[in-house]
């Protein structure tokens, strides 16, 4: 005799994909009434979402955000999420509670529409650069004392003490390492000026420095990608004791992400880390590789998808989904994967359409079945999208409006 | 002596590019509060606006709109322009206002928003599958009875015909036709043993066939170009006189787009065209190949931009721009490209920055600069913003939202 779960799982390989049918019967116009309330627990399933959603498998973020945060507490670092990847004030609120010392910003206006919605110690991690964002962040520092922002050069520094000055406050400056291919100052002598400078102005504070290296975090292989991560963070720990010989000092060192939230964790005088990308992964950090050898990067689990239908099937091995271009990101030189590792390949099939290649074994897919799909690469994918549905199981468990969508300014 | 064109020409190469410093001398404030009124004639310029911000030109906009509309036109076809690349209902009301027959909406939801602004004839261009989005179809149709819909298989135009007898309705339906590659039911008897079971039905009207073959329109070389949208338009031609010889009447056939408006306009039996790039352009089509032989396709104009800021200068020939991933589409195998052909090449340089690398006689960018790039793809870009800002030199003359952004259900 089989045991209920044998069942369950003989029943699962057999149905797979399984193909629910709005089980409660719904019209459109109730669904609608639902969503509008914002009150889905308990009265919507995936299956009545319209499609292609972005769905977030709350099991799967939770284990992820504990997973993260107690390795990083555990080993005496703040724990800064970035906000660009989620772009979303629940995420954030959800990562404060899990022991999150703030939130990070890449840009001005994604800060105001987080500090809007109730999040403190901020970061913004890019310049704020000209005559009007310069008076957006000081009308953020008014309302958000706590908050932190980054200079390279000494002009900006100049600018933007001058309108902290006019505003009568003070601001938490840091500055910003060239330790990626991006933005920042070259760290030793020219970073040490930089701060001698700010050291001399009066409306500015030294709150420490940024070394984001964003691209060692995506190296292949665990060793490599420690040891670039070490050359980078090393240059920024020297800067940093370069400033404490010179008596400045300096209890702040914020870099590190979700490739080497291992390994900067572990580079004395780095105080605090900001990854992102662990809480929802893609298939691109799928492929970095894991500290335990294995190819696949296991550390977090994909938490993130889009839940696509299949609308035409132009031939037996051909299934046309509708989720293309403005769907998914395609900034990768792989395409997305089905969630539950099918045999099929995805296709862009332009900007509104995917074109899925059914391989040997394959669910003969029909018109009206839908699918999930890991996303390439997740930040990006993220902003496209105005809401991301919360489920648990089948279940439609919340919405969360992703509120800093297109923020980039 | 100089005349004035000449002594403004030489002014231009020596500035170029031109650096605005917010001419009025406003606040931010009083930037936000014109912005909220939607009032920006004659009081903003292009450098009031935040980077990276998305531009029309609206001289070269109009101009494309209007040889388009009257090539289309003069060749006796109807003008039907694609609504998935603007998503804009403005653009859409200067297009009917230009002679278009409707709009084109790729999904239901775009077609939604279109409708809710005042749109009428819409035609949408995907299949509406699976019973809420079809319960939402009734609700368009019953709203904007001229609207057209399409169906490629007979279970689907079985629920269409249910749904609108349920509804007491008559819908207009066409058969979309497999020309391209991704959705439609293959040309010739398939298609006609389709539209013989439509007729069969009561409460569905047959429009005609829609033929759109995207990829026809991507082949470089005018030459190559036509002979492949001629293949593939034959399909539907011939498809549509094997119904004629069965004596049903099929008066509508459309297709054709950007890059085939001057192909499919000569062939005899198409009868209406949906192109949208045209109103744009972009770096992709800029590099078709038009039918005077020149690489550079210059039907039409380039008028979408995206203006950016630079906010880093790590080194005398690198400058990094705050626009990246999410500011560009990357769906294409080149990057952005400078509006102003300067000798500088973009990298993006991850989500939220690109990099700049400066070539010989390029300016020597400094933080706080700003400049336009034209987009690889249009599309999918114009899907990442909010609102696009129309400009007339640099002048902002109107904001207009991008109602439909993010509409892919």
């Amino acid at each position: 005799m089989q045991t209920r779960r044998q069942l369950l799982t003989a029943a699962a390989v057999m149905a797979a994909p399984a193909i629910l049918k709005g089980a409660k019967g719904y019209t459109w116009a109730e669904v609608e009434k639902i969503l509008a309330s914002g009150k889905v627990q308990g009265r919507l399933t995936k299956d009545d979402l319209p499609t292609p959603a972005l769905l977030l498998n709350m099991d799967a973020f939770e284990a992820n955000v504990k997973k993260m945060s107690s390795y990083v507490l555990s080993r005496g670092r703040g724990f800064r999420p970035h906000g660009k990847t989620h772009k979303c004030p629940n995420i954030a609120h959800h990562l404060v509670k899990n022991g999150a010392v703030g939130t990070c910003a890449a840009k001005l206006s994604e800060a105001e529409v987080f500090s809007a919605n109730g999040l403190q110690n901020l970061l913004v991690t890019t310049a704020v650069v000209g005559k009007y964002k310069i008076e957006r962040a000081m009308r953020l520092a008014t309302r958000r004392p706590d908050t932190i922002f980054v200079v390279d050069n000494t002009q900006n520094l100049r600018d933007m003490n001058d309108a902290a000055a006019a505003g009568k406050i003070k601001l938490n400056l840091a500055v910003d390492l060239l330790v990626g291919n991006r933005t920042g100052i070259r760290s030793g002598d020219p970073a040490v000026a930089l701060v001698e400078a700010m050291q001399s102005l009066s409306n500015v504070r030294f709150q420490g420095l940024q070394a984001y290296a964003g691209h060692a975090s995506h190296v292949i292989g665990f060793e490599p990608r420690k040891k670039k991560s070490g050359e980078l963070m090393g240059e920024a720990v020297e800067t940093r004791r370069m400033l404490e010989k010179k008596g400045i000092a300096c209890n702040w060192l914020s870099g590190g992400s979700t490739g080497t939230y291992n390994i900067d964790s572990e580079i004395d005088g780095v105080t605090e880390l900001q990854p992102g990308s662990f809480m929802f992964m893609d298939v691109d950090y799928n492929r970095i590789g894991g500290s335990d050898g294995n190819a696949h990067y296991s550390d977090f689990a994909n938490s993130l998808t889009v839940m696509a239908t299949v609308v035409s099937k132009p031939t037996d091995s051909i299934a046309i989904v509708d989720a293309g271009l403005k769907a998914f990101s395609t900034d990768k030189p792989f395409p997305p994967e089905t969630k539950d590792k099918m045999p099929v390949t995805y296709a862009y099939g332009g900007d509104e359409h995917g074109k899925l290649t059914l391989g040997q074994g394959a669910h003969p897919f029909q018109v009206g079945d839908k699918l999930e799909f890991i996303i390439p690469h997740c930040d990006p994918s993220v902003n496209l999208y105005d809401k991301i549905f919360c489920v648990r199981g089948d279940k439609v468990e919340a919405t969360w409006a992703i509120a800093a969508r297109g923020m980039s300014q």
